[in-house]
Formats: C-alpha cells, sequence, structure tokens
C-alpha cells in the first residue's frame, strides 16, 4: 500500500471499495456495528430527545499543525451535538476521495478519526466512499453526521441569555483559523502555533454535571467569537457587552492577525466553547472548566445586558465602544 | 438571482450563507423543525430501533434524464433505509458547492429534493453548506444522512435468503446508469431513455404491510444486479441462479448496452429493488409489487438454491451457464 493512490474503482461499490472498507475503515473505526457492514447501521435507542447535526468539512490543505481533517471531522460534528448539551454517540461518514491521493494520507486521516472515537467513545456506525477525477475535487472532502442523546433535563440554548448573564470563553480565541492560515500561506511563528482542534464533549459533561443550569452553549467555528456572539444577541433578543482587555489571544495568533488584517474575534476556533450563564452561577462555571486540560485559559468576557438588544458591543482597550458586526464570511474560506 | 453565481463568501458562514439558507433551503424544504436553524436538529424519538445511513452523492452531469442530483439525493438515502425494513423520517443535508455554479441551479437541485420530501413525508431536519474553489469541486456534492424507524416485527436482511425462496426484480435493469451515461456520451436514443430514480419507502411499505414475512430486500445501485446478487449469496451462503430470458431490460437499454460494451446487471438501478421471499409466499409479492406504479414490470428472476454456495450463476439464452461475479467498479464512475 506504500505507493498506492486512490483510482476511481476505489469509488464504483465493487471489489476495490471492498478492500479499502476493511483493510482501512475497519481497521481503524472498527466497532460491532460499523463491521456489519450493511447500506445502515441499526442501532437501539431508548425513548429520547435526539439531537441530529451535520458538517462536511473541506480545509485545505488537509494537514496542518495540530491536527488533520480527519481529527477535524470527528471534533466539528462531536462538538455541534455537545453544544446542544446532548451526548454524543454515532457518527456516519460520508468520503469524497480525489483520483491521485495517496493511500497512505487516507490512512492517516482515518486513524485520526479513529484516535478521537477511541478518546470520547463515539462510534462510527455506517460509511460511503466515493471517488471524483482528478480535478473534480480536492484530496479528501469528510462528511459526519452525528447522533446524540439529549438529557431532558438539560435546557441549553442559544435564545436562553438573559440580561444581567455573564459569558465565558473556554481559552483562546483564533488558534484554528490561523494555523490552517499560516499552513496555507507559508507564513512562521517564532513558536510552533496549532490549531485547538479538539473534542469538547468531556468538558462539557463535566460542566452540566456540576452546573445543570447553564443557559447556553456554543462553539465559535467559522466566523469566531464574534459570529457566535450575534447569533446569540439575535436569537435571544438581548444585547451583548465584551471587554477587550479580557479576550484570551495567543501571541502568536495576535501576530499573525496584524500580519493579515485580521480581528482575532473574527477566526474559527475548532476546540473552544463559549459558556453563557446565570451571574450566581459563573464563579462555579469558570471553576469547573478551568480544572478541565481544554479550559486552562477560560476567562470571563462580558456580559447580557438590557441596552441594545440582538447588538454585540466592544469596550476596547483605549476606553472606546465599536459594534461586532456578524463577519460577511469571505475572510477565510475553506477552514473547516 | 437570475443571473447570480455562488462565491466563496455563500459558505463561510456569515450574511452571505444565511441568504442562501433562506432564501433556497427553507423555500423548498420547509418544515418547523429546519426553521429553527440551530447546529442541529432536536427530534423526538420514542424507544425504537433505528437505521442511521448515509451516502454522498456526486454524479455528473448534476442534471441528467429523469432527473437531477436532487432527487437523487432524496431517493437514494430514503432508499437506503427503506431496504433494511425501516420507515424513512428524517434527511441532514450536506452540500458542497463550487464557486461560480449558477444560483438558479442549485434552487433547481433543492426544488427536486423537495418534491421527493413532499412525496415521502420526510424531513430535511438540519444542513450544512461548503464552498470550494473553481475546479476543487464539481458544481454540487451533496451528502445526505438519514435516520428511519424500524418495525421490530419485520426481520429483512440480506443473510436471510434461504435455499428454496423466489428472486423478485421490481422492474427493468439499468435505466439509471444507462441515462447517466447517455447524458455525458451525447448518445441518442430512439425513444426518451430516463433514470428510474424515485422512493422506493411507498411500494415496499405496501410489502411489509400484506408480506411481512418477506425474507430481503436489497436496492441495486452501484454494481447494479450483479453487486446486489453476489453480495446477497455471500452474506448468506446461499447460491443463486437467475434466467437470462426473465430479466426485465427496456430495449434502449439493451442497445445502449450492446453499443457501450456493458452487461445490464451490471448497470446501476435508482428505483428498483430486488426482494426475496418464500416460495409460499412470492405470488402474493407479485401481485402487491405489481399493482404499485413503480413495481408494474416486475419479474420472478431466480431462486436461491443448496448448490455453489456463495456463488450467482445465469441460466443463459441459448441454455448454457456463466458465473456471475462481483463487478469490479470501473466501469461507470459518478453515476450516483
Amino acid at each position: 500500500m506504500k505507493n498506492e493512490i486512490i483510482t476511481m474503482a476505489h469509488g464504483g461499490g465493487g471489489i476495490k471499495t471492498q478492500g479499502l472498507i476493511k483493510d482501512i475503515m475497519i481497521r481503524h473505526l472498527k466497532n460491532p456495528i460499523l463491521e456489519k457492514l450493511d447500506d445502515g447501521a441499526c442501532i437501539n435507542i431508548p425513548e429520547a430527545e435526539l439531537v441530529f447535526s451535520t458538517d462536511s468539512y473541506v480545509v485545505s490543505p488537509i494537514f496542518f499543525p495540530g491536527g488533520n481533517i480527519g481529527r477535524l471531522a470527528a471534533c466539528g460534528t462531536i462538538n455541534d451535538i455537545a453544544m446542544q448539551g446532548a451526548e454524543p454517540k454515532y457518527l456516519s461518514m460520508g468520503l469524497i476521495l480525489e483520483e491521485g491521493l495517496a493511500l497512505h494520507d487516507l490512512e492517516t486521516v482515518i486513524r485520526s478519526m479513529g484516535e478521537v472515537l477511541n478518546e470520547t467513545g463515539v462510534l462510527v456506525v455506517t460509511g460511503d466512499t466515493k471517488v471524483v477525477e482528478r480535478g473534480k475535487g480536492s484530496a479528501i472532502f469528510i462528511n459526519t453526521t452525528g447522533i446524540g442523546i439529549r438529557n431532558p433535563e438539560i435546557d441549553v440554548h442559544v435564545s436562553n441569555a438573559r440580561p444581567g448573564d455573564v459569558i465565558i470563553l473556554t481559552g483562546t480565541m483564533g488558534d484554528h483559523g490561523i494555523a490552517i492560515m499560516s499552513q496555507r500561506e507559508g507564513l512562521k511563528f517564532e513558536s510552533d502555533l496549532e490549531s485547538d482542534v479538539a473534542p469538547l464533549w468531556g468538558m462539557v459533561s463535566k460542566l452540566l454535571h456540576e452546573v445543570p443550569t447553564v443557559h447556553c452553549l456554543r462553539d465559535p467555528t467559522r466566523g469566531g467569537v464574534a459570529a457566535a456572539l450575534c447569533d446569540i444577541a439575535e436569537t435571544s433578543g438581548s444585547g451583548i457587552r465584551i471587554q477587550e482587555p479580557t479576550l484570551p489571544v495567543n501571541k502568536e495568533v495576535r501576530g499573525a492577525c496584524n500580519l493579515l488584517g485580521l480581528d482575532p474575534l473574527n477566526v474559527a476556533n475548532e476546540g473552544k466553547s463559549l459558556i453563557i450563564s446565570s451571574e450566581a452561577d459563573s464563579a462555579q462555571v469558570l471553576k469547573t472548566i478551568k480544572s478541565h486540560k481544554l479550559g486552562k485559559k477560560a476567562a470571563i468576557i462580558g456580559k447580557v445586558v438590557y441596552e441594545h438588544p440582538g447588538m454585540v458591543i466592544l469596550e476596547t482597550k483605549i476606553g472606546g465602544e465599536r459594534i461586532v458586526e456578524m463577519p460577511s464570511g469571505e475572510d477565510l474560506p475553506r477552514i473547516c
């Protein structure tokens, strides 16, 4: 397999497809449901509120500091489910491979997915592989669609933010987006900057156990913290105020943003969460998050207010104010 | 919107993405769960056996006689679930759009998905849209992942084929694959040949109601009837014998296959099912299927036997026999 590449026949549904499934997929994603290799997976579910979420991953390049498209595709959908307060249980995986892809690269990507699954207990239970001609795709695209089970006693939703609430960010902003950009543009930084891509369910599960009354969770992915806060303000109909000096940013990210003319508020994260809770709960939320390995740099970054409903205001370092707007989406294409 | 095209910003997660979702997705796929526009959909499920199935659709060209990639993406996953004897309920939709795609074409594709949903009562409840640069994709790729609910009293599975069973095919072979090929190669046929792409749950539901003891269902998609039968023979450990004169094939498909050097047995279908039942049930199966609009040309094509376990044998018109092999998958790329 060392020098083998993907050919159109690997996507034809015949012998070559079966070989790929057995040699790579089953090896790294093995579990009793997937091994049945049926066209669909059969899973037993108790009476439940399910969360069902999908994302396609098209990040370019597929390998980047701190991860690759496989790790991202597993974490991204796990996190979307966790942000709804649900325990991620099952994933499907749909691959679109470009003819000519090295089998070795495919295996590295699938192995990374397997590592996230082992860490979280989530299972890939069904999958599909297609191959497109050279120049009709871009190495690997991955769709993951997940099913999670929600504890009916938990009510986290972006519409639940209320004036008086406190806004906590679980760590530094912009690491993922800048790691991708630096790889793509060949930028070098003094120290190694890595994507923060990580599965958040472990930390969220601990939080929901210790502070079940938390109001909302949101992972600031595409569009960064700015887009996530604008969405929370609009959906909840409350105002949001954040304080620039409190915003956690790595110095490498700050430097790269200066160089590229980007605002870290708009840059994607793949291992962070915004948490909104009552002021009474906020000290316990911060303590719980800081005690988890993914939350050591957590900080209170602002609050929910009665004023300017639907709008996000940044109080700047020099004592001014500016409106934080929903990013247009043109800044950083193909980061996830 | 008339002359508008997809730009990178449509995939950035900002204002342009939101516009696309509201103007096209919600308009054609509208339902109360999708309209919440959360990162994941919340669905209430009774205690159940769920079937979970995923497929990415990369068919080229995206418009073909009898359908388009949107109709295919809805029907394909609905059918995968129906083949497990489960009622398709919810779909996710992940779009990967190529920069430069006409918005009008995107809307046509999404409208076709909506038509299948209206016809079947299935809901798209969550989605995701990504955009890749020109030359890094191919107009539209669609992943649909579906959830269905299985009646626990139904036990259909490819491993359930037993010697003595009868094999029924619900209609003509190869219409989908040849419709795609003819469009791609610019072939013209005397009469219009159309893809058979259709949602099978209506017909399957009727069958399971009237003959709940049916043994297996399988849709002969990639690799055609040959691949599906080889899989059934291998999984069940039984032999399969089919009779060439009984195989239903449209004359246009036969002509095109002769011209292209293809065997209709290997060509994809997207609106047909293989059904295996006991001999005692087979007359009722055939009657039920033939009374449905999608099954008028249904026929008994063979039987399951004790001899040659795991192998499929074709009895030819001229009285000979040949082994039907699992297609390699190189014949017809990107037909689904």
